[in-house]
């Protein structure tokens, strides 16, 4: 069975190398699939948002999420299986809230906090290792769910908290930063459905407000439809709005950050 | 069967976790090869040069590579058999070129850019998810090349420009810039071969020249053979000549940028 | 069989893509764990860290560790076995010692620096790819060890030298920087044991001083324990003595390098 592995964990420290170990100890014949070990440090919503947008391209099987900056306090530890058969592994602050929407919901979901499956002793800072791995190991092993951990209302588990674009007066649509990736492109609160919605047609140029300051885009297809070191808006291959820079970094350019406000506007 | 992939995706997003949950969920029994994904961004020359070197180390199998920066425009994406029995998979931009020179030459190539195996809808900016990550999988798990595209005439692949170094009238040899490595060692576009074609012969200290400033090297084997933060020229792995400093960083001392020219004599 | 690799390679070049395809080539049904390619460039001592925790998370297997800054001199290149039936390779500058220090003391052991298992031409600075790779893919697939070299005397292979803490007569305790996570977490040369062993009781608030200066930590369970931005001194998932700060990079706050000393006291 597959098991994949969603991390803030980087790749510079041997975290992820010793989870592979633990869980290949315990589910010899587990094929892991690292989805990304790059998720911005504690940033539980850009790692709930890449959970959810990579999801569909995986086969189904065990995911693993560890985003936790409250790793070793009160906060659960929780697996639990999807309407669709997935079965999702972290802790329970809402990292894996936007998966299990996208999966169909949750159909049985367990509080693995004091699993028999843990590593003992279990340390209070690297729960991937000692709780997570070992519980999604033992589930990708063929061990019933239930068997797991203590049973959850699955309506008690945590969410995670999105921004909503709007618009305004002047026919402007507001959105914010979601996500930036190592290229400094930048994805926007706005899908292609809730683009849809606002009645906002986009095409030629747009003019771009952030931080005080005015830019102009073009609204393409692809980077390469502008010239080097232009700016483009565009839906992005997850279907979110998007702003880049053709071969530049649009994050840098226009000073983004988490949340940041964006205003466009056709020209 | 074996799929290697090599791009500039890095390691901070989805992207690699992606291409590997899609060709997993097409060919469930390939074994999947990073070779690696720190290409710089849209260095399609970089990628083809490190594509062709580690080519040969990997087992036989299909070779998938991705810089593209004009993905989502008309360049095409194609497929190609190799004398050898490798197949390649990427864009058509010259980033496959070196590999399949090496390989012996291409026997059959077809145009994937509407390949039955995409996956649909093919973003305008993720081809290594929709277009050539499945092509390749589908590829490994045993479909026909002339399956996965329109036929193609292999004359009409897209090559890739490299320098070329030159002997001066005072004898210094002028060379360039090929890649850099992690480490700042510095690869120049001399080969084995093309050192003894031109007749030089190093050993010694060696005067380096660039940017108007210069510096002596040593002709050695390998780093340690220099004290720590001395400069060394010699022959890489890869059987190129380069430029190192011991425990240091060649790159950052001497002010190298990709294509800077580099004039070595002997002292 | 499982192969680990640890290295001090990095991801930016195709170094540990290559080794994979070497081990790949030789041993089709191996298994491979990337432990970590992060250690810092040429740090030794930080990779017989490393691979000493990290070991006993691992299935027994081939254990390959690189970080060779003498590379392609004299120093021997070494396959040891340990008394618990693990197999480590690598190259015999002490980064293998704790490892098997651990692993009950090493069985057998020979000399692979001219192994009939060696990628010919070997070259002076990648014998990751043209040594120990193949080396110990071989061993994976069920070459014997003493056919991998020459015999070895287990007593002349080197160690490494650690740090020690030490109480002084104002009952402080000056402990050492061993290692710094990607976080900024600081470990220190102080066990559990070691700690019990001095006698120091921590607990509440505790005064730091390094460099001449003094900051205030708090002795908590976990990083969440104390306020963001926040320092902790706390036992880390290997039961070393380690310095944070909740969401914050005590390396940076504090200034530390490698062996840097910090004095510890109850307030």
């Amino acid at each position: 069975m597959i098991v994949t592995l969603l991390t803030d964990y980087g790749h510079d420290d041997d975290f992820v190398g010793v989870c592979h170990g633990v869980i290949a100890s315990i589910a010899a014949d587990a094929r892991i699939i690292d989805l990304t070990h790059g998720i911005p440090r504690g940033d539980v919503r850009h790692g709930a948002l890449t959970l959810r947008n990579a999801l569909s391209y995986m086969p189904s099987g065990v995911h693993v999420a560890v985003v936790d900056p409250q790793v070793g306090t009160e906060r659960r530890a929780v697996a639990a299986r999807c309407h669709d058969g997935r079965l999702l592994v972290g802790p329970d602050n809402g990292l894996l809230s936007l998966a299990w929407e996208q999966a169909g919901g949750v159909e049985l979901a367990v509080d693995v906090t004091r699993s028999p499956h843990r590593l003992e002793p279990v340390s209070a800072t690297f729960h991937g290792r000692d709780v997570f791995a070992p519980v999604a190991a033992h589930l990708a092993a063929g061990a019933e769910l239930a068997d797991a951990g203590e049973p959850l209302d699955p309506g008690s588990l945590a969410g995670v908290e999105l921004p909503e674009p709007r618009r305004e007066e002047d026919g402007a649509l507001v959105a914010h930063v979601l996500t930036v990736d190592r290229f400094g492109n930048v994805t926007l609160d706005v899908s292609h459905e809730s683009l849809a919605g606002t009645g906002l047609t986009l095409g030629g140029e747009v003019d771009l407000e952030t931080g005080g300051e005015g830019f102009i885009a073009t609204y393409a297809t692809t980077f390469a439809d502008v010239a080097p070191g232009e700016l483009l808006v565009y839906e992005d291959a997850y279907r979110m709005l998007a702003v880049a820079i053709n071969r530049g970094d649009a994050r840098n350019a226009l000073d983004l950050t988490r949340d940041a406000e964006l205003r466009l506007r056709p020209r």
